[in-house]
């Protein structure tokens, strides 16, 4: 039966108030030393050409090694990794991959995940969408539950750029993060362009970039989400392995969906 | 200091298998009888006219019903509501405005929130759109520990069509609710479509939608995935509110952004 | 057989050169007061309420107007039009449907149309896509020749916000024009953001908007491209109707389809 | 002055008729034999891999020379092409760049450009991401006229798949090419998935792509649409150089932009 939304209002009393409250901010809920975050930076540029994008995700990870996180940083440029989506490239005729012996094994034992990217023409670059690839190829791996995975970790996404497109790079990563088996946060993007058009980019000087407030504050509240977040799933153990084991499922395994048409 | 990733993989020893167990699988981790979940059609079609949409959603409402969630469901396009980004556009000139009565506070009260959709043109419907912008418009508000009032809210979408464009469908809704503050869970997407070009509907007979096994398979993930989410939030007392709220920012808390320099 | 890239280069000669012409620029090559144009603006704001994005529009509108061009313009949500995917919503339970007697005639009639519209959440607005279903509802009807009824028009898109998203926005309608029979001619889109993070909006005094010389540079091109193509369009008459008649295709005929595979 | 919208269609009378013409179809209305495509392959599969995109790629390509346009192909993978935004990466750090001299010759000369590209996670690949980036790296070039190097250059899209995400992934391709420069011609992507989920891809036997009817057509149709767009532009020497010239706007010419605020 469905409440009548208007009784319901009653019912529930106010839940909401008007503005954030000012109550005095105790310091942070727990303790973050066991967690590992790996951050990639998808910048076209190889070391040691300067990255802005790298500018802005070292503020948030500077915030997480002060919380006592151990924090591995990846140029994925920078490393010779294929391109594919198989776990292991050298396999399948490529000469070198430093995936599976260079990266994967930070991403594995991550607890969080930040992809760093730019903007080209308002999408992702290319090396972005490589290493969404290549996560993607390690899908068909499973955690000891049964799980996809990538089950029981977390991520976010910083973008910077200089014209427009913050929106539409995070998007995709966020989508094909949740969808391998990442826990999105509450607000897991943040970043920062400057006035439509071509103009000074992240770390050059009079950018604005490092004193905007609002990419501050966005990069801020993403790195406590994905703590928090972080913390909890550890905590829990992951998330429960019910519902969700594909082996299960092609052995016949239902978990309920069949559910008695009644309840529709 | 970052460890080098082979000494890492010595380290941390086998972690993943290459599929997923065959153990014996339990039944639910918990109870779910405490949880509110809302379904939000966002069809373009009023009733009575046949929702396919709603098909596929109605899979997911039995096996949450089957758990002893209490589901609200809305068919949005059935309802007066006003088009806009304010909470209640009766202030702003409508005549009419069935959002701040009928819907909020179905959304307010759920614990879980799954917005279904059609896809037209490979995109989200209209009436996608004017859900997230009035979904948009409350993100003013702030809960009792002064975050936005999403935290601590589990989101999900479902989408059918008969062409192409689940995945990019779905991107928007997942990338806009995270973007106020729902945590989003692992798989938090399911579709269905045809092969490619015009054919049947989902409910149309022979169209292999409520048969699809990918599709059911998915759909039933991303529902356990959502009570997993949200059981463990609720039990949580939501997200930890520190790092994430903005009335404290406002007023100059930095919640260790500011880090030392030196972690960088 | 491929001419090698070299030899290639060299039988062609330098066709690019480092820079823009200074040559003397030359007078419009054409008059264009035989063309129509229709804009219209996506704004969520019903009249009289100040709509920014209409601000961009009018600097485009005033420029086909002084080459004599004839140009509507349409406030969508000023008119009372139904959300649906046929032609009229009145033969589908609708009471009332503006779209078929005030808004299709000036489309059908119109050359050239410029879609407008504001950002929410990094996408368009629900106005936006409310048009663009109502556009696809006509896809059904064909032209004097055979052809979908947008063939031989021409289209663009002027996004406005405060944020982020103008491509992402522009990206969507501009994909749903062609798709449906419109050309795109070069750098059809033009927009303005501010700096990443809430702030003034394009109208708001010191937003920088109207002085944007990136903006105004692209508004202008835009507006060119579309006038030339729509020139080239019309003297042509339309676009040549073979390989492109639907009901042609249904009757079996393949326009050479179904080509020697020896020129595979 | 706005004519009123009925009024309109009165003066106008029928110009669009309920079903396309079953007049007789007759031959193509113009001659190819100047024209020259180049087709570039965006699969992650390196030769001699089977592409399935390859098979789609093919049916144009069979099309177009069988109207004896001259036609090259590119599978991008098979060439040492550096990854950044600059005509010749090997200036900036790169030792191998196949990009200066194998590949940007070939679509410098080509009147006609079709992407190819398969689909990961619903969004294109780093590959077709990298064309992407090394073709918007090119627009610092003007052609003989001055106007950027694309302009009076016609393009499209072909994407196979075996999930979803055809529209998605198009999309940014034709926003790109039409940002740069390329004139879209109407329906100018075609593309084809099987049912949602894991499946047979376009080339293996049994997935019905080859004879997939929506797909030939959209093949078919974009095929011949940029035929006559090329034909058209080349005939007119191009886009006109008249509102559409950097180097101008930048020495303070406006070309009509500064219209009298009496005109909006």
């Amino acid at each position: 039966m469905r409440l009548h939304a208007r009784e319901f209002k009653e019912e529930m009393g106010p839940m909401v108030v008007d503005k954030s409250t000012t109550a005095p901010v105790n310091g942070a809920p727990a303790s973050y030393g066991d967690l590992r975050a790996v951050f990639i930076n998808c910048t076209l540029k190889k070391s040691p050409a300067l990255s802005h994008t790298q500018g802005l995700m070292d503020k948030s990870i500077a915030l997480m090694r002060s919380e006592g996180v151990t924090v591995d940083t990846v140029r994925f440029i920078d490393h010779d990794i294929a391109t594919g989506v198989y776990p292991d490239m050298r396999e399948h005729g490529w000469k070198d991959d430093a995936w599976p012996d260079d990266v994967w094994p930070l991403v594995q034992a991550a607890d969080i995940l930040v992809v760093g990217g730019p903007i080209w023409l308002g999408d992702n670059s290319s090396i972005t969408r490589q290493l969404i690839e290549r996560l993607y190829a390690m899908s068909g791996l499973y955690n000891a539950k049964g799980q996809y995975v990538f089950y029981g970790k977390t991520a976010g996404a910083l973008i910077t750029g200089n014209e427009d497109g913050v929106k539409h790079s995070a998007m995709s990563i966020l989508y094909s993060l949740q969808h391998i088996g990442y826990s999105i946060p509450p607000a897991a993007d943040a970043g920062w362009i400057g006035e439509v058009g071509p103009g000074p980019s992240y770390l050059d000087p009079g950018s604005g970039g490092p004193e905007n407030d609002f990419t501050n504050r966005n990069t801020t509240f993403m790195t406590w989400n994905l703590l928090h977040t972080a913390r909890m799933l550890k905590d829990a153990g992951g998330i429960p392995a019910y519902g969700n084991l594909r082996q299960a499922w092609n052995d016949g395994e239902r978990f309920g969906f069949d559910a008695n048409p009644e309840y529709r």
